[in-house]
C-alpha cells in the first residue's frame, strides 16, 4: 500500500467545503459528489437518541446506492424533533436540484451543537456556490468542513493493486470529543474507485469498523452524530461481487488500513490528548471478558489522569480491572508498559521502578495487561485526560 | 431525629488517631475499641482486585462480633500478594495483644497508595500510643485519621428514640475519589449503642447501603478497599432481634439517615467538585433501565465537564441517556433543571433559557429525567468535573 497526493483525488468524485455561516467563522459546510450513482454502505450511531441527520442517512444508504453527502459542522440537527427531519430533508433536497440528481440520493451529516434547529436556510444558500467549488482536488477543503473541536484535519490516501488493477481509497474523518468504542465513533467519510457490489460493500464495512473505529476512546461518551460512510465510484473494471472475488482481501484490507490510520488520528488528536495509550488484554477467558477489561481502563479516569500526570501508577489500571466484570485470577495479573514489566502475579516489580518512569514520559505508551485466564485478546486505543479536556468541554458552547 | 456533640461519644465505644508515620505528616492511624465484642456487619468492595484488609476484614466481620478496627491511611495494602494479607494479619495482632482482646475480634482497613507494602513494622510500633490515646471523644481524632484526598473530616451524629429507649449512632467517613455507585463506595465506619441481632444487622446495613452509598458517585471509578462497617455495642436493653422488633424501623430509619448523610459529604468533597448534582430518572421501564440511565448521565464526563463551565447544554444529557442502554422513546424525554422544564418530548423549551442559564450558577442543581415509559425510578448523587479533578489525579503518588 502507498499513499497517493491528495489533490489528484479519486477518480469519480468531486469534493468542496465552504463557510455558509453555520459557524461565526470558518469552513462549515462540505460536499461530497460521485459523477454517477454509486454503491454505497454505511455505520451509524447505536445511541437510542439519533439525530435527524443520522435516521435520514440510514435510511438512504440502506438501499446501498448514493451519489453525493451534504455534510456540516456547527450544528448536530440532535433532539431537533420532526422540524429536524424536515430540515435534514429539505437541505438534501435543495442540494439534489441544484446538483441535478435525485434526492433520495444525497445522504445528510452534521455535527455539533445538539438542540439547536439546523439553520436550514443559511445551508441551503449556500448550496450554488459550494456545487460550483466541487473539484476532483477539493479533499483538503472538505476535510476542513467537517472539522468541530478537532485541532486539524484528518484525511488518509492509500492505493493498492486489487484484484490486479490499482485502486485508490481516500478517507476524512472528524473526531476529537464524544469518542467510546462502540459502533461508528464519529464522522468518517471514504471514497474509492474500486468496483463492488453494494452487499459485500456493507458487509466489509461492518466488519473493519468492528476492528478499527470500535477499537478507539477518548471519553467512552457516544454521540448522537456518529457515522462512517463507504462510497465506491466503480471507475474499475473488475467488480469485487462477493467475498471469493479476486482482490476482495486486498479491498478489506486497504478499507482496514484507512480505518486504522483515521482511528489513530481521532485518538491522537483527542480533546486535550498529551499521550496515546494502547490497551492491550491478553489471555481473557472470552471476547467479551477481554473487551470489558480493556474498556474498563481505557475509560478509567483515575488512570487516565495518572497518565497525564506521568504518575507511573499501576494500582490504578489494577482497580479498574477488578471492576470491569471481566473474570481473572486477581492474584495472577501481569501488566507490561512499553515491554518492560511494572506487575507480576498481581505485585509490583521493585527492580524496574525507574525505567517505568522514564516510559511514563513518553508520549505513546503500550499497556499490555495478560489475564492468564484463557486466550482471547483486545486492543484499544485511547488518550490520556488532561485540564485541557476539562476546558474545552466546559466552555464548548458558550 | 436529633444531633448531639460529637465530643460525649457513643456509650461503649473508644476512638483514637494519630500519626504514625506512614504519610509524610499528619495523621494515618485510628482505631475504634469497643468496651466488650459486639454485634457487627459489613458491607465490601465487589471490585475483583480486594486488598488484603479487606479479605481479612470481610472474613472477620462475616462472623457477627468484632471489638476492634484498626485503620490506616496513605497506604492501601492492596496489590501486595500473600504478604499483604500477612500485614494486615500481623498488625491486627499486635492490636489485639495491645488491646489484651482476641485476635479475631480486630478488623483492619486500609485506604491510600495501591501495590506499595504496608510499613506494617512502622504500624505496630505506634499501637501503643494509640490504643493510650483511645477515648470517648476521641471520634474528630479518628475521623481525621482515616483521610486521603478529603479536604475535611466527615461525620454524623444522631440520636434518636428507638423501641423506646434514647439511641445514638455516629458515623464517620472518608471519601473525595474513586467513587462508584457500586456496592460499598469508601470506607464508613459507624457505631451505635443499640442492642441489634448481628444477622439484623447485617441485613439492615445491606439495604442501607443501597439505598445511601450505592446512589452516589464521583468519577466511577470503584475502589479497591471500599469499605462500610457498622458496630452496636448493644449497651441498651432493649434487643433488636428481627424485623418485627419493636424499634426496628426507627432503627433503620437511623440507620438510613446517618448513611444519607456521610454519603452525601463524600460527593459534596468529591474530588475537585464545585457543584452537587442530583440525577432522578423517572418513569423508566424497570429498575434496571432506570439505574443505567442514571448512572450514563452521572458519569458523562461530557455531561460533568458541562455542569463545572456552567454551561446549560441539555443535549449531553440526551446522548448519555441514549447510550445507556436504558429503553425508552428518544422521542417523549422531558428533562427539568430545579423544576424548570428544559426539555419537552426530546426538544428545548426555548422560553426558559434565560432561568436556566441563571440555575447552571448554583451550587446544588436537581436533575429530573422522565423517560415517560413505565413506573420506576432512582436517583443518584453525583458532582462535576473541574481542572482540580484531574489536578489532584495527576499528582497522587509522586
Amino acid at each position: 500500500m502507498k499513499s497517493f497526493p491528495v489533490k489528484q483525488g479519486v477518480p469519480g468524485f468531486r469534493f468542496a467545503g465552504q463557510a455558509s455561516g453555520i459557524k461565526k467563522s470558518g469552513k462549515d459546510l462540505g460536499l461530497i459528489l460521485s459523477d454517477a450513482p454509486c454503491a454505497a454502505a454505511g455505520v451509524f450511531t447505536r445511541n437510542t437518541v439519533k439525530a435527524a441527520p443520522v435516521l435520514v442517512c440510514k435510511k438512504r444508504t440502506a438501499k446501498g446506492t448514493l451519489q453525493s453527502v451534504l455534510v456540516n459542522s456547527g450544528n448536530a440537527n440532535a433532539c431537533t424533533g420532526a422540524r429536524g427531519i424536515r430540515d435534514a430533508e429539505r437541505t438534501c433536497a435543495a442540494a439534489a436540484q441544484t446538483l441535478g440528481i435525485r434526492e433520495r440520493l444525497v445522504a445528510p451529516c452534521s455535527t455539533g451543537v445538539i438542540g439547536v434547529p439546523l439553520p436550514a436556510d443559511t445551508i441551503i444558500s449556500a448550496l450554488p456556490a459550494l456545487a460550483a467549488a466541487a473539484a476532483p482536488g477539493g479533499i483538503p477543503s472538505f476535510a476542513e468542513s467537517i472539522l468541530t473541536t478537532d485541532t486539524g484535519t484528518k484525511v488518509v490516501s492509500l492505493q493498492e493493486s486489487v484484484g490486479g488493477e490499482p485502486v485508490r481509497m481516500c478517507g476524512i474523518a472528524k473526531g476529537a470529543g464524544m469518542i467510546m468504542p462502540n459502533m461508528a465513533t464519529m464522522l468518517a467519510f471514504i471514497v474509492t474507485d474500486a468496483s463492488v457490489d453494494s452487499a459485500l460493500l456493507a458487509r466489509l464495512v461492518r466488519e473493519q469498523t468492528e476492528r478499527t473505529f470500535n477499537r478507539i476512546s477518548v471519553d467512552n461518551d457516544m454521540s448522537t452524530n456518529d457515522t462512517v460512510l463507504v462510497m465506491a465510484s466503480g471507475r474499475r473494471q473488475r467488480a469485487l461481487t462477493g467475498p471469493r472475488s479476486r482482490g476482495c482481501a486486498a479491498f478489506a484490507a486497504l478499507l482496514h488500513e484507512v480505518m486504522r490510520r483515521l482511528a489513530r488520528m481521532i485518538v491522537v488528536d483527542g480533546e486535550g490528548a498529551t499521550k496515546l495509550l494502547q490497551i492491550e488484554v491478553t489471555r481473557a477467558r472470552s471476547e467479551a471478558d477481554a473487551k470489558k477489561a480493556a474498556r474498563q481502563v481505557a475509560s478509567s479516569c483515575l488512570v487516565k489522569t495518572a497518565f497525564f500526570g506521568e504518575d507511573f501508577n499501576w494500582g490504578r489500571i489494577m482497580g479498574a480491572l477488578g471492576s470491569s466484570g471481566a473474570r481473572f485470577d486477581p492474584d495472577r495479573i501481569d501488566i507490561f508498559f512499553n515491554g518492560v514489566q511494572a506487575v507480576k502475579n498481581s505485585a509490583g516489580v521493585q527492580g524496574s521502578i525507574p525505567r517505568l518512569r522514564s516510559i511514563m514520559k513518553k508520549k505513546e505508551i503500550a499497556l499490555q495487561i495478560d489475564l492468564k485466564s484463557g486466550s482471547h485478546c483486545c486492543t484499544l486505543t485511547t488518550c490520556d485526560l488532561s485540564y485541557e479536556y476539562v476546558k474545552i468541554n466546559a466552555d464548548y458552547t458558550t
